[in-house]
């Protein structure tokens, strides 16, 4: 089921063309951005979200900042490069991928600094599209590995949207799902809306049903109650970083999620591409966590549901540390009982 | 704290006099029922809600169904008074109190047979407004009980509305905290907004922020993560009904609240009337529970937040069994690691 979440117009000057996710699913639109400002505010404001496609949207972000650079030397351009890649990291500071894509963009540049400015300019550009192919080859394969762990019948819960509206293509955590169901394993699965943004709601239940899958939405607070029941088989989440050790963070709630699959003996797994873990972190307590404006839980759909004054917290993700963790599905294959050897030995 | 959730007006026939719960916090109105449908549809709509607050409206509706009654004979008033409350009867499955007010008013009547119809009425609205008092004072006593639980500084979760406005006067979990702020022991609350009705939201933080009690708003699915940072040293929920083993059934996403506070060793209450135990059941699994309607999960903030179409579970209630419950405080005191024997001692 892929969706054209995140793509790239004309040639160079070019434009991101990004489904606005925000819009979904009443609204299917699409926000066009030839300027950085605009990329910057369309990840921060979750026109595009999901920790792969935040990737994507932060290199071809970092494009459309410099295509237009009037630089004359390297040097000038660089420092003009440096600047966009620097703005754009202060988007969002949870997701790895953000900066695992800003980085590779410097580095190509490092890479190329023998070409002209010209040349360079489309190296950038192509190095941004690449990384949306690759992104692309990696939810297939995310999937097949994931698909591996369904067994015909089952019900999988998720949370929050890790599918193709996350990433440039298939998805992670709905890869395994899309697969599962191509494989003709006749799964049905369980979305919980995901406050406070409900992307759940909004997102996975639109994927899913456009896939014909059999989706059942349910509050956040209910998937205790849909798992003592015996409804589900396994849990699938995505991630937007993945410490040394296994720790990952995710989607505020994941981490619930993943305690109260331990209390009822269902296994939960993390999907996620290598490009989500960040080595340089031993364990998960070292990811920062962005909080995010009060308004989205008291003002989130065009009514005021609190109190004026009333003082919210509202944590954007949280950490599951790898012992609720049954196995991390990469393209690579899959992390079983994650710790820091075996992540080293698939990762590094 | 106390608010005027539901009073009786004039004389017989009468009013019964609500805030209409389904407007707070935006706006602050009553609604006047004279009839016994007006008083079914506040009781399903939420208008009045909380269990030991619906046993009121039970009764109290009780009387407005039957006030006009022109039955000359005992025999024709008892047959309508019959109607009256089996149609009560099926207004909202869960709550025991609902029942509870019910059975007192029919066994009023009975020990009245040989009053004629006038006496019996007036005695059946007499009833009902002792039940309101009788709750008042009960509200009082669990706050009592409850907030030697409290220690001084601390930081107590809780989840739905278990306040004033879910009863006669002061609430039950709610209680614990106006106690425990009066007898000066500066007490702090996060609050989960509870989906999909936000009473936790609209109503909770509503409640505390008038009585000047720091509260914070959480979604349902930050519980977790603020459990983790050690933000919570106790929970306190109400109830609907207690099984005779001390499963307690309450507002969806108690259990899981439940299981998260295990899994963080922070100790969880429950804080409910005598009332609420239902002692013909021998376990929670026995207790009914609600389903309500999709649009409440996809159209409950004004605007729709999922697919046309999209299939949604929605129970109203889930039952946290007594494992998890470090103690029910109730109004005759605390029923410490619940069991069926403590239960019977303190409640049979």
């Amino acid at each position: 089921m892929p969706v054209p979440t995140i793509d790239w117009v004309g040639g160079l000057p070019g434009k991101i063309k990004m489904i606005d996710q925000t819009l979904l699913p009443n609204q299917y639109k699409f926000l066009y951005c030839d300027n950085v400002k605009c990329a910057w505010d369309a990840i921060k404001r979750l026109v595009v979200r999901g920790a792969p496609a935040i990737g994507v949207a932060a290199a071809m972000g970092t494009v459309v900042g410099i295509q237009k650079s009037k630089a004359k030397t390297m040097k000038q351009f660089r420092k003009d490069l440096k600047k966009v890649t620097s703005y754009l990291a202060t988007s969002r500071p949870t997701a790895v991928n953000l900066f695992w894509a800003l980085d590779r963009m410097e580095r190509v540049a490092d890479e190329n600094s023998d070409k002209t400015v010209p040349e360079l300019k489309r190296i950038l550009l192509d190095e941004a599209k690449t990384i949306l192919e690759e992104d692309k080859k990696i939810c297939r394969r995310i999937g097949r590995n994931g698909a591996k762990l369904v067994k015909k019948g089952d019900t999988i819960l998720t949370h929050c949207n890790a599918g193709g509206l996350a990433t440039g293509d298939y998805g992670t955590a709905l890869a395994v799902m899309f697969a599962a169901h191509e494989a003709g394993k006749k799964i049905s699965v369980y979305a919980d809306e995901t406050r406070p943004l409900l992307q759940g709601a909004r997102l996975t239940t639109w994927e899913l049903m456009k896939a014909k899958i059999p989706v059942t939405l349910i509050c956040d607070n209910m998937a205790a109650q849909v798992m003592k029941e015996g409804r589900i088989d396994l849990v699938v989440v995505g991630a937007d970083r993945i410490a040394g050790n296994g720790d990952a963070a995710n989607k505020i709630g994941t981490y619930g999620v993943a305690i109260l699959a331990k209390e009822h003996g269902v296994p939960f797994y993390v999907a996620a591409p290598a490009s989500t873990f960040d080595l340089t972190l031993k364990t998960g307590e070292e990811i920062p966590i962005e909080e995010r404006a009060a308004e989205e839980v008291t003002e989130g759909f065009g009514k005021r549901t609190a109190p004026k004054g009333a003082k919210v917290y509202s944590p954007a993700f949280d950490v599951t540390p790898a012992k609720y963790i049954a196995g991390i599905i990469t393209e690579r294959g899959v992390i079983r009982k994650p710790t820091s050897a075996k992540v080293r030995k698939m990762i590094a």
